[in-house]
């Protein structure tokens, strides 16, 4: 029996870690896949389609990534189970990557950068973060480690899911029927949803000219967006119309609907747009080869494995 | 009896939320002091040097700012209680611009920032904030705020303060003996200290020349300074030297030799500063009405005063 690397990136990296950690692993790297008939697991990252399907004896696979709607976008997907990583490494990450953009546009960053440039000492004033309303979109494990990170500085928080939830110190919206008053009171909106049918697109024109209706933060010049969760959740053309009408006052953005961010973008050069390489939660190598020798010997042994997807709800 | 506004900036808006707290005050603002012998409180930033000399009633001074060492540097100044401005307005917008500046620089944000204005798409592999160490020099009411901001995210937290400190999670050093040892562990410095004849030049070319000696947190390219306590405390040209030759990787500075930062500094446009002005911790002016009022209610009903400032200390 053997453990494939199907990764996209950085598949040496995790088979040296894997290595490190399990040395008598029959490990075989893509393309290099050997015996099809062998190999019982898989760690993947963007893999070829189809590929999985040609492993007869494939009884598991990890994703390197929390988000599986790259994978179950290939319906020769075999239907075993399918983990996706979620561990302290990548909460945290997404926490720290959360905090510091919610921080950035509290703080004026952006104008502070932009003054800087220009070698002007000039004062604006700031809001208090407890005058300051994040909502929080999308409540799982990722969207609650933000809260808790967020919770501390004085933020008052919101959240909004699929369905409802309940989190210490957030004031919950849930389902179509609640995203109306959700985003009304929302001054910097953190998107952390997964990809699926009813996200794809989700935060366009329409949604971001929803934002902080009812009042705004004194002192925050306009509302702010945050995306670090899919690409495919927002419309880029979107984000720069609300951006040029004033709709949307900052954006800090780690994904894209193209990836890597094609060059003509004008996100790349907007003065209050943070741009990210989709990393904001771009977990150690160690991290995930710890993570996916856990579910494997959780599989052999048959203990339970952690944050299997579910393939109808598509997370 | 009157309560006089001395401040070189935001006087008015000082004023009006006195007004609104307490309608019935006699205030002054300067230069309109009125008569000179009805003044018994002064709320002061900047004040001209000698105008407090001339309050023969003068009973209480209260600083907009949390450091005091312009104040005691007009020999003049009269030998009155002197309260100092620190409450959970100041020391919450002081842990958010640390949290925020050490944040930027454990997840490379100045690298990222000159990649995005090259509309150049580029991982580059971050510490997890368990591999950084936070050094933060001054441990009173702003450092302790700043440790228990920077705790949760599992950075490794060294404080360095003049005489022994206890702080939850924090390693801490202290005197000139405990310097060394201090630098040596730190990748990120932060700098709180109040400006005393012992700290002027404190943060030269020798101290950033020491910092993280003893190995460097993975991945993190460099020590980075972060300075939000007094310009006093650094060497402008050192710490551009010390960006100059890599010693130092990064810097974020809110406070310098001279404010506002002369157009000629070299600062303005390393591609690795952040330049603030002096706004790390700006206080809301209600916050600071309501604070001037309660040491003025204090000292009428012959209650503690907070934060009086040591004379012989200098803090």
């Amino acid at each position: 029996m053997a453990l494939l690397i199907a990764c996209s990136s950085r598949a040496e990296q995790f088979a040296a870690e894997i290595r490190a950690l399990e040395p008598g692993l029959n490990l075989r790297i893509e393309p290099n896949v050997g015996q099809a008939a062998d190999i019982e697991a898989a760690l993947v990252w963007q893999p070829p389609p189809g590929l999985l399907a040609r492993l007869p004896g494939l009884r598991l696979i990890v994703s390197v990534g929390a988000g599986v709607d790259g994978l179950l976008a290939d319906p020769t997907l075999p239907k075993v189970p399918l983990v996706r990583f979620v561990d302290p490494d990548l909460t945290g990450r997404m926490a720290e990557y959360i905090t510091l953009q919610v921080l950035y546009h509290q703080r004026r960053m952006s104008e502070f950068r932009d003054l800087q440039t220009q070698r002007v000492w000039r004062y604006l004033p700031e809001p208090a973060a407890s005058d300051v309303r994040v909502g929080l979109m999308g409540l799982g494990v990722l969207g609650r480690a933000a809260a808790d990170a967020l919770r501390p500085f004085g933020y008052r928080l919101r959240g909004w899911s699929r369905t409802p939830k309940t989190v210490e110190g957030v004031v919950s919206f849930c389902g179509p029927e609640g995203l109306d008053a959700f985003l009304a009171e929302t001054d910097i909106l953190a998107v952390l949803l997964p990809l699926t049918q009813e996200t794809r697109g989700l935060v366009n024109r329409g949604l971001l000219g929803r934002l902080s209706r009812h009042g705004r933060s004194p002192l925050l010049p306009g509302p702010a967006l945050i995306n670090a969760g899919r690409g495919g959740l927002q419309v880029d053309r979107d984000i720069v119309a609300a951006l040029q009408s004033g709709e949307l006052y900052a954006a800090s953005l780690d994904v894209f609907e193209t990836e890597p961010l094609p060059a003509a973008s004008p996100l790349w050069q907007h003065p209050r747009v943070v741009v990210t390489p989709h990393n904001a939660a771009e977990s150690a190598p160690a991290a995930i080869a710890r993570y996916a020798l856990r579910q494997w010997r959780a599989y052999n042994s048959g203990a339970a494995l952690d944050h299997v997807v579910d393939r109808t709800r598509g997370y």
